[in-house]
């Protein structure tokens, strides 16, 4: 396509399609960007100029592009994001503190678990999440409980999309994942075993807003050979009610 | 000139004008939005659409618009923030706790301090900063100590718009700057008080990277009554040397 009379996208779709190319990448040439935003190079090298020249992006000595300090000063302005990673962090450390493996916070984003926080012992089990990542909702700890509570029909729509098998573990039939929701809303806790990482289990439990809806959730993601150790389950679920109750509380 | 006809911004320019109007304010109606971008209300009302078909922005059931989850995942890929956030986590806790005021990280862009991070004792004094917020460097204790080490042609830069006086004590004389900025170069540290913020007093030291140029800097703002005890200064110091130690190790 990228030859540009087919291209049949507004400006601002192009505009926006030079950004997305950074989703994954920290670091990227212009022709990079060009052929993920699916662009001619002279199209993409003249965008890139206007998001320099705007600051959103940034082109250092070496050529390459990178994020720049005005999309992280409009970013960090996203009131759920702000609210909720303020509101878990000290539950978050404690919960690093008594188990040293991988501490995580995502919110549901469409089809996917949003990463807002995620905060890693020195010897933690090697994972793919990281704060900005998202991942499918059908595939992660988190993603289970943010799906046992999405709205109605959030199911079928991500059974219409083919969900990934990403290891054996993983669940991907209608059966499975009706299962595994239903146990979630009945016991507050989602648990499994390899279902995305080799070698990983995770515990994920759900926090409340205000309102009680679930807005949020709280994973662990520890060394498979701790499964059997009582303290995460215990844990995840009072760092949950932790900061469900600071948000309820506005503190 | 919002009239249109004589705007002689390229599209790309009215997009992320849309998005500029976001910097104070949280949440926006489309007749902020349009003002503040200096756009026809039409023309905000189809530019807004787009940010929110993107995921940018989103709008809320109120009808008013927000940053949406794209811009804050595009933001935390930031290298440097995130670099020096990472890195800054654990002495920015300890300083937190040891003081109960508010302990800030910040950047220089432009002439400008950009707040990474910002956190504040319960009993902490009211202040404008926040995380994301930038401040003019002439009138910050991490903005004086980001200018004592910036480019050459920065101060003059800065003295050419008229640095604003906020309060008595802010310094916005060549004289009363270059005196400031040599004590900070002597000392590696900032002192100073009610410069920007009526009750407080803050002390600011610099943040190296590996190549041991100054890329950050941290700071106390406290209660000015507090500004005789030792610690403040031992504080930020042993914490900006902290984070340098970790920015080298990589840790």
């Amino acid at each position: 396509m990228a030859g540009g009379a087919q291209d049949d996208r507004s400006v601002a779709e192009r505009v926006f399609a030079i950004a997305d190319a950074f989703e994954r990448g920290d670091e990227l040439t212009l022709s990079e960007v060009a052929r993920r935003a699916d662009l001619p190079v002279s199209t993409a090298h003249r965008l890139l100029g206007e998001w320099v020249a705007w600051g959103g992006l940034l082109r250092g000595d070496d050529g390459r592009y990178r994020v720049g300090m005005k999309l992280w000063r409009l970013g960090v302005r996203q009131p759920t994001a702000r609210k909720l990673r303020e509101a878990a962090r000290p539950y978050l450390d404690d919960l690093l503190e008594a188990t040293g493996e991988h501490v995580h916070l995502a919110v549901r984003d469409g089809l996917g678990a949003v990463y807002l926080e995620r905060l890693s012992g020195p010897g933690a089990v090697r994972v793919i999440s990281d704060v900005g990542t998202r991942l499918p909702l059908h595939a992660t700890g988190v993603g289970l409980v943010l799906l046992a509570y999405a709205p109605s029909g959030t199911l079928e729509e991500l059974l219409a999309q083919k969900p990934r098998k990403f290891l054996p573990n993983t669940l991907t039939s209608e059966k499975e994942l009706r299962a595994r929701l239903a146990s979630i809303r009945a016991t507050g806790v989602s648990r499994s075993v390899e279902e995305l990482t080799r070698g990983a289990f995770s515990v994920a439990a759900p926090v409340r807003d205000t309102a009680g809806d679930i807005v949020a959730a709280v994973s662990i993601i520890a060394h498979a050979e701790r499964a059997g150790e009582p303290q995460f389950v215990l844990g995840v679920r009072m760092a949950a009610r932790g900061i469900t109750a600071a948000l309820v509380s506005g503190r």
